[in-house]
């Protein structure tokens, strides 16, 4: 399961960056669709994607702004991704009467489909590359603090004139770490209804245990339908489904959108990742775990509130584990520091490389220091990692709306810019619920971490707890707060700053309190930290261009990317692992279990064992190289075919956050077959296998 | 449930320490047995403790080694202790086929009760006071290092005269903190047998969530049979059971083992634990749970493997949940510092006082500083919380035993010495099973945890995981050891140091490997930080025995305490907490909670519903004032008769550690009357009702 560890990422700062590798092995590779790779497609497999197939491709990938991709697998608007992306809505949409997260859901008209309250589907339209004019903006002369600011500048303005000429959502993505700069534009999708999501049980069947692992069992799909004015989106481009689904041994493509890789890091930088990100991040994400499961553990309705965010965490944590496992192993880093070194002496040997290039790695190490002096109040901080909870994330945007309103766009914190204005108040105004009982538990916890990280004698620290101790500073503070109410939140961002500075809200006078403080380290992070990376990074990238061209891949930045490879099985501890399973298995494999949690398949599997055919092909294995993020990614044939959809990388493909081996190194995946046959034998809906073209 | 949170401090260094605060209140206290608190008593409770009375109570109470209380409830040997005492026994002494800690046991006859492995009861014998002979080694001209030396040389010289002479285990206890230095010679039982436990579900009935909450329905008991000669003992001084057992009102006594409080430290002692201590052990415990959970979910006998350890790791992060959250309470932090200021007024007043002891004070916040310099080795290298497995702690301790055998005794590490080493050698000859795959996930995570607080590039860390990953290192540790064998383990200690130095056994040169700087991080912490606090707490004591005299309680050492107060309920959230609850009030609790685990009560209990009176009374509060190690003791009336048996105490006694409030601290006993019931009505097992006197 991918996505929630990409959602964990996406909360926290980003705080890394990546250099330009040259060797490409095997099938490894998250391709940017206006640069694939078609020599190796060409050589290996004689394939070449015509502009028309990566058009069609492109246009039919959906990428869910929650943290996942999908496909249009229906002219009628219909949506496919996997269960843990549409969880967050499942659960959002639930109620202590109708779970159907956990219960699985089938919508048999369109009157009957749920609405997400906050679910944003962007489809790329375009790709343009701006590095020029990026680039012009930044004068040589400047400090890292006015070079940041003005980098800031261009790309918002570039953003909101292509909003402005073109009304799509338009970002400018930075490639290479700094390498390139691409305006990327979306089409947008709010309007989003759920149709069929089956049982919590067999979408994670195996639970924690079997996540990441492999051979698997597991039915990750839902179903949602994208509407325009109140009616089902009419889609040109959308995933036809392949008879036979994916084959053992075939070429298949990934297009979806990886979140955030490290390959490319400098060795220094991969350190600090060992010894105190991940490490940091670890400790973060197991504090969370033992406290949503206590909440969980007190009543079956405080389960089910917790159950999404504690199956978030730690599906995060146990691809953090495989991540710090890969850095804390010799060979991978090994490896790593052995390609440092050799380009390194390249750069030396050369006066004029290493006039203009060959100081990037001592800024880069140099930037790790810093980063180990301020990553705790940054996580703490601007992280929010001390207020966990929906009500401060609410409070701190409204805090910021009113001061950021005030700036010309180009000045503005960018998730404040004018482009970005439509997806923020998708966000803010969302009216999904908020318990009370939860808010409380998680700021209760997180107020702790807060006076454990900053200490109990830090000013700032003693200001927030009020002279309270954590539990009643929290009770205090989500009692007290009327921002649950969406109107309340619209009629304080209509006051502005004034309504800020006078309101009386606790959450409001929290946030108010902690964001000069807040602001300051995340612009000590920018200007002495992500820009000088951005500098150095951009430096031995362009040397590498010089040296190599760019026929290679940026590091993941959950934009569009094409990853391809065979389907194909692996050896592990001396054993064949098959790439294909059977829905047949599944049982097979509950029964190996005892039929006990997490391995008891839902009634309605039991219920109808006799009728599926137990040799339709379930879950399978290919060499695609993926990240968190890609989950929900639509698995196709070289016809531009639905054959699958990723569900989930095997345990050796959690170092892929820093390399790619092709000898263990899995993508998961539900066959196509296993969807259709469930959805006709086990949840009786042939009305959807029929819109699916079967 | 308090056992292992004592046990885990057991196993960590001796971080903290106190000093004397004068003022008393209400029924707090953990009094010593030879300065009982006979004046609060005879004035609040008209009641005057006799040496009869005392030295029946004393020599009725009973320590066991692995880090709890208990007693003696008959001339025939039974000793009655907590379920979750006996749970590390119960836990040694099972198979794959015969879980005794999940299922309960009876054993009917002399013959069917199994023998527990290493564990080793204590019984208070005599009391002496040495400080007098303790602080005539120590003279004023020696440095630090030189004190700690000499006062480790004399107190392994008296220890080991006691041991010759009486034949008794000899233990010099520090008291106030260096303020006074007792003998305790205890009786030693090594033959310890099983005789009745109840199912796990009814000992720890509410699990996770209900402990240490109040109301509880928990039958946390169990019965070992002492034996001497291979025959049950005969016992002179054992406790009558209660006809009535507690009443509502009624003064009762706590005998027990309360293992560690930290009450007496000063303000910056006890800012250390609440910003470095305390949230370093919280993550250490969470790291541990984690892997406990992820490992028992494997299997049902993985699980049975795990439990007892995952159990014990619970409790210790749900009582440590409470311990930092005393401290992130400014309330209570603030009444410390208030009466630290006032003491501390009073000397500066007084300038002999202030000539004195005035700088002890400033000694201890120095001695802070080290302690956060330091910490993370101590955890890691000597706290073994780098290597935590049963193995490595074997080798550790054959290493150290050739060493240290080699010195004279009143040099050696002091669980080296002559007078400790029965008791060292039960251990480490223990036949209790070592599970390789339980070893292994230990192993991996905590070489993972070694590498994360030391740093990869640590020279030390970089031998110690010898070029692997920590998978691979533990997986070539565990499999290559031979030293689960324990005849192989006797054959090393034979060998001495010849046998250790040219040792390949993995595992003993992994010790070898670390000692050195493991030694020297230990002495590091023990004459910089525990010597110079020991002389400044010393200080501040005996200014305190100037102006007050002993007439007080020293903080917890592991040493028989007694405690005093009225059973009764209280005040929380407005509502009042009834003392006792009632054996009905057991189905009552399991229906209100669905009956879901852990509120699923054993089979046994349900089938026997109709047999039981469910007015019985079942569990009770009192104000005694309890601590980790005082699970198990015995509860005593006026009379001497045993009314009930400690197992925990309520969410507010938590703090416990750093001060006691009567009015919501509460210690949570099962009731005498219920463990009769239980035993006639539900198991069946009359004749050991009999046993006991009904």
């Amino acid at each position: 399961m991918q996505r929630s560890r990409f959602l964990v990422m996406l909360c926290g700062m980003a705080l890394h960056a990546g250099f330009v590798c040259p060797a490409i092995f095997a099938d490894e590779g998250m391709w940017l669709f206006n640069n694939l790779p078609r020599k190796q497609l060409a050589e290996k497999y004689k394939f070449d994607p015509t502009a028309e197939w990566t058009d069609h491709v492109m246009k039919s990938s959906v990428r869910f702004n929650s943290g996942g991709s999908g496909s249009f697998v229906s002219s009628t608007g219909l949506v496919l991704t996997n269960h843990h992306v549409g969880a967050d809505t499942l659960h959002k949409i639930s109620t202590a009467g109708h779970d159907y997260y956990k219960e699985g859901f089938w919508a048999k008209t369109h009157a009957e489909e749920p609405k997400a309250p906050d679910l944003e589907l962007n489809v790329l339209q375009s790709i343009e590359d701006v590095t020029g004019r990026v680039n012009a903006a930044v004068k040589p002369e400047m400090s890292s603090s006015e070079a940041f600011v003005a980098r800031r500048g261009v790309i918002s303005t570039i953003e909101k004139e292509s909003f402005d000429k073109t009304g799509l959502r338009s970002d400018v993505v930075t490639l290479y770490q700094g390498g390139q700069y691409h305006l990327y534009r979306y089409k947008k999708y709010t309007d989003i209804r759920l149709v069929f999501a089956p049982e919590f049980e067999i979408a994670f069947f195996g639970g924690d245990p079997d996540n990441f692992e492999y051979p698997r069992y597991d039915l990750d799909v839902c179903l949602f339908r994208a509407y325009e004015d109140d009616k089902p989106a009419k889609i040109e481009h959308f995933l036809k489904w392949s008879k036979s689904g994916a084959i053992d041994g075939e070429l298949v493509f990934v297009s979806g959108h990886p979140g955030k890789t490290d390959r490319l890091n400098t060795v220094a930088a991969l350190k600090y990742i060992r010894d105190v990100q991940a490490p940091a991040m670890l400790d973060w994400l197991r504090r969370r775990e033992i406290m949503l499961q206590q909440f969980g553990e007190r009543s079956e309705e405080q389960s089910r509130i917790a159950k999404e965010d504690l199956f978030g965490v730690q599906n995060s944590r146990k691809a953090y584990y495989g991540r710090i496992a890969g850095l804390q192993d010799p060979e991978i880093l090994g490896r790593k520091e052995a390609a440092e070194r050799a380009i390194r002496a390249k750069f030396d040997s050369d006066p004029q490389m290493k006039k203009s290039y060959g100081d990037a790695w001592e800024k880069i190490e140099q930037t790790q220091k810093t980063r180990r002096e301020i990553g705790v109040q940054v996580n703490v901080l601007e992280g929010a990692r001390g207020f966990n909870s929906t009500v401060f994330s609410i409070a701190r945007t409204l805090v910021r709306l009113a001061e950021e309103n005030e700036k010309p766009n180009r000045e503005r914190l960018p998730e404040f810019s004018e482009a970005a204005r439509d997806s923020l108040e998708l966000g803010l105004y969302s009216t999904a619920p908020i318990y009370d009982d939860l808010e409380l538990a998680k700021l209760t916890d997180s107020l702790g971490y807060l006076l454990e990280k900053l200490g109990g004698e830090n000013p700032l620290a003693q200001k927030v707890m009020n002279g309270k101790n954590p539990a009643a500073r929290a009770a205090e503070l989500v009692g007290g707060t009327k921002i649950k109410d969406v109107a309340e939140r619209k009629r304080i961002a209509a006051g502005g700053r004034k309504e800020i500075a006078e309101s009386k809200d606790p959450l409001i006078v929290l946030a108010r309190l902690v964001d000069p403080e807040s602001r300051a380290i995340r612009k000590k992070l920018e200007e002495q930290v992500v820009e000088i990376e951005r500098q150095a990074y951009a430096q031995i990238s362009r040397a590498q261009f010089e040296m190599h061209g760019t026929s290679t891949y940026p590091d993941a930045t959950f934009t569009l990317r094409l990853s391809y490879g065979p389907v194909k099985g692996y050896e592990e501890n001396g054993k064949t692992i098959d790439p294909l399973t059977t829905m047949g298995g599944a049982f097979q494999h509950a029964t190996a279990h005892g039929n006990r949690s997490p391995w008891k398949l839902p009634d309605s599997w039991q219920k109808h064992e006799g009728d599926i055919d137990p040799k339709t092909p379930y879950n399978f294995v290919s060499t695609c190289d993926i990240i968190g993020g890609n989950s929900g990614s639509p698995v196709i044939n070289r016809a531009g075919e639905f054959v699958g959809i990723i569900f989930d990388g095997n345990i050796q493909s959690l170092v892929g956050d820093f390399v790619y081996d092709e000898r263990q190194n899995r993508a998961v995946s539900v066959h196509s077959a296993s969807i259709i046959e469930s959805l006709k034998k086990i949840y009786g809906a042939a009305p959807l296998a029929e819109e699916l073209g079967h």
